[in-house]
């Protein structure tokens, strides 16, 4: 399936927080640059997503803020 | 100012595409790794924003989606 | 590619309007619901959609909020 | 209250999954199609949502993305 | 029609943007308090906002972000 | 730092309500008027969050709807 959202970012799943309905997934997009995404508990079973597994960190660009010090 | 969204990735910005209200704008995280941005034309001003410049792209931790092949 | 977003409907691309940055896209669900999406003009470039095309409608859970009368 | 979000999908209320600060609530657009949404345990307070009830499924339009196989 | 978005502000409708798919709405919650939304063309038609009237500004608890100097 | 997100609005941290991955926060914008925000538990500890504080509530003009009676 491709979808619309602008970016996807090769990852690698680094850590998993399970929580009551969402959890947190915490993705290595390359060397000492993660990204986190609050996914729904039952999206990471149904991904079968397990520490140090390939995957996709998706955002739509019009979630994408911009900023400068 | 710091902010609740958990993921500020340093970056630079490649390329600013305007439109009539809203602006694309293209940010390198690291070599070979871009994130589109859409925000509004005034934020493109208010900020200063050009290419070349250094720059963040914040997105929230519920924005970020994960997939996987 | 699958996703975490809890919500993936197929549908059917009905109609396409271009605007500057942004398209609006309108895909019927089933019989009588539509669904209208408002994605990238280069999204549609690249999913190369076109009016009449099988697509699905993906929403993130928490981008979907529950009204009552 | 009319709203400015485009997708307002009549529904019904299939399950509701109670978490720590969000809730799991899960609406039947139409014969076999559902969506998901995660809204805070006090917003299914204040609405009364209970299973069975009537309701609408709420997206705005920046927020629904489009896939193709 | 009440809605799960837990933030419904009170306010007037101080000036319309439009654009090719998006308008800009700016809205006083209070004396000098005034915030900005983009809404598509069509919802400007269908609400038929106009300037001086009253409306809401309605926003989901997980789209507000927190930040500190 | 300066954010792309249109809407920046002075506040004060009322309430905090811990969850087990996210956090609810209300924000008192001016006189009896109040925003709900939901982040994760680890953003409100890195900002030190405490109730009385000074702070910002931000949200993207994309983020906010408009509705009307």
């Amino acid at each position: 399936m491709r979808i619309s959202a602008r970016n996807t970012l090769k990852a690698k799943v680094k850590k998993i927080i399970p929580g009551s309905v969402n959890s947190e997934v915490i993705l290595e997009i390359s060397e000492g640059i993660e990204v986190t995404a609050i996914i729904t508990k039952d999206a990471v079973q149904s991904l079968n997503l397990t520490e140090g597994a390939d995957a996709y960190a998706v955002v739509k660009s019009t979630d994408v803020m911009v900023a400068v010090d």
